[in-house]
C-alpha cells in the first residue's frame, strides 16, 4: 500500500482527499520539490529546503512544518520500503482550500501538504547515446524561477516534443536559450560552459546548480550567459539537468545534429564526475 | 446543503474529493468557465458553451459531456434552490488522474469535472462611481486565451492590486494595454471606443463580446486595437468587463485620473443599454 504525507499525517494515498476548493486545484496557487534519494541519502536536500523557503516567501504561503520536510521525506522513504532503491520524492504546498475567490485568502487559511515517495529504475540509455530535442518560442509565464505547479505551459510543451518522438522542449525567449520544460540545458562553445544566468526566466535547478560546482572544480571555464538561438551552429555539446535524469547529453538540437552528433568529451567528464560523487556519498 | 457536480453526479460538497494525482492539482492542467444566472436564465450560456468547446479542444481535453453544461448548470441552480435570485455557476474540467508526469496520460483517463453554484447580492456602488485600478507588465504565459485554471499570475496580480485599494489589475505587454487579470478593458478616446483585439494575449471575454455587439448598435465607432501605455492622457473614458461585475467604469488607471474622475456618458450609455437588455430577457 502507498503511503503518502498530507497534512501532517501519513496515510495510505487512497485516504487522501482534496477539497475542490483547495487553491492549488482552483488556481494552480502552490509551489513543488522533487528531491532524488539515491539508496540512502536524499542528494543535496539542503539545496532544496532553501528553495522550497523561496518559492513559498515569494507566494507568501506561510506552511509551518517547512523545516520538517527532510524527516517527511525520510518518513515516506522509510514507510515505502523504498530505502534500498533509487526512489524520487515529491512534495507539494497550496495556499489551502477556501471559497473560490482570486485575492487570497482573509483571514489566511491553513496550507495544503502532500508529498509522495516512488521507487524506479533509472533508464541509462539517453545517457549512453545522448538524446534529441526541440526548440519553441518560451510561452511561459515570466517568473520562471518560481517552482510552482501551474505548469500547464511546460505539459503542454513536452507533451508536444514526446510526440514528435523528441525527449524535451527547449524554450527560447527573445532569441536566447533559456531552459526545458523540465530541465537546465548547458552549452560547450569552444571549451566554454555555457547556461543561462539565474534570472526570473529560468528554474535555478539544484542539478544546475551542483554542475557548475562540478565544472568550476574541473578547471573548466564558464559563463553564465544565455547563447542566442542563432548560434547554434557554434555549439559543440549539450546535455540538459534535472534531479531525476542527471545529466542527459543532447545531440539535436531543435533539428541540428550538435558536434559529431555523440555525447562530448566535455559532458562526459561532468558526468563522469557527477557519477563519482554520487559514489563517494553512498559511501 | 451545498450540491455540487462531480463527474456525472449531483453530490453534497463535502463529498466530493478531488485525487491528490489530479492533473489540475499537480500542473493547472485542466479549463474552467463561469456564468451568470439572472434570476431566471443564463447570461448567453451558448458564448460559454462554444469558449468552454475551445478550450478543450485547444488542450485536447475529451469531456463527453460537454454538450450537457447547460443542464447540469440549469439542474445545479435548482438543487441549490438559487432560481430567484442572483447567481454565478463556476464548472471546472481537468485532463483527470493519472500518474504525475509531464506528458499527457497514455492511454487518456476521464477527465475530471467539477461545478458549483452560489448565490449573490450585486455590488452596485462600483458600477456607480466607478473604480481605481493598478496597471504592471503582464507576468502571464502567451496563451491568455485559453481559460485555464494556471492563473497563478492572475491571483498574484489581483492580490496586489486588493492590498493597494484598486480594484484590478490591469496587464501590459510590450507597451501594449493587454486586459485585467480577470476583466476585459474598454477605453473611450475622442468618442471612439478602443478595445485590445482577441488574440493569445487576451481572453475571448464573453461580456467584451456582447459589449462590442450593444456598441455597434447604439452607433458607436468600434477600434478592436490594443492601447498604448502612453496614451492613458487621452483616454476619456474606461471600463473592465467581466462575467460577475458586468460593467465596472474605471475612473483612475495606474494613478492618473480619468476624465473628470467620473463614469463617463459612453460608459453610462453602454451599461444602461446592457442593462435592458438584461430585463427584457428576465422578461
Amino acid at each position: 500500500m502507498e503511503i503518502t504525507y498530507f497534512n501532517g499525517k501519513f496515510i495510505p494515498k487512497e485516504e487522501v482527499k482534496i477539497n475542490p476548493d483547495d487553491r492549488g486545484f482552483l488556481f494552480a496557487d502552490g509551489i513543488y520539490e522533487v528531491v532524488r534519494w539515491y539508496e540512502g541519502f536524499f542528494y543535496d536536500m539542503n539545496s532544496h529546503v532553501t528553495r522550497l523557503k523561496r518559492s513559498l516567501r515569494e507566494l507568501r504561503i506561510n506552511w509551518d512544518a517547512t523545516d520538517k520536510f527532510p524527516s517527511i521525506a525520510n518518513e515516506l522513504i522509510k514507510l515505502n520500503k523504498l530505502e534500498n532503491q533509487p526512489a524520487m520524492l515529491y512534495l507539494q504546498v497550496t495556499r489551502g482550500a477556501a471559497r473560490r475567490s482570486h485575492s487570497f485568502p482573509s483571514p489566511e487559511v491553513t496550507p495544503t501538504a502532500y508529498a509522495f515517495a516512488w521507487g524506479f529504475v533509472p533508464d541509462t540509455s539517453a545517457k549512453e547515446s545522448g538524446i534529441k530535442v526541440m526548440m519553441k518560442e518560451d510561452i511561459r509565464w515570466s517568473r520562471c524561477d518560481i517552482k510552482s505547479v501551474a505548469l500547464l505551459a511546460n505539459t503542454i510543451s513536452f507533451q508536444e516534443a514526446q510526440e514528435n518522438g523528441l525527449k524535451e522542449c527547449i524554450f527560447v525567449r527573445n532569441g536566447l536559450i533559456t531552459e526545458g520544460s523540465h530541465s537546465n540545458i548547458f552549452f560547450i562553445i569552444e571549451g566554454t560552459l555555457f547556461t543561462h544566468p539565474e534570472s526570473n526566466n529560468i528554474l535555478s535547478g539544484v542539478t544546475r546548480k551542483n554542475i557548475l560546482r562540478i565544472a568550476q572544480d574541473s578547471g573548466i571555464k564558464i559563463r553564465e550567459e544565455a547563447v542566442q538561438e542563432n548560434r547554434i551552429r557554434f555549439i559543440q555539446e549539450a546535455f540538459i539537468t534535472n534531479t531525476s535524469l542527471e545529466i542527459s547529453p543532447v545531440v539535436e538540437l531543435g533539428g541540428n545534429t550538435l558536434g559529431d552528433g555523440l555525447p562530448g568529451p566535455v559532458t562526459r567528464l561532468i558526468r563522469e564526475k557527477f557519477d563519482s560523487e554520487i559514489i563517494t556519498l553512498k559511501g
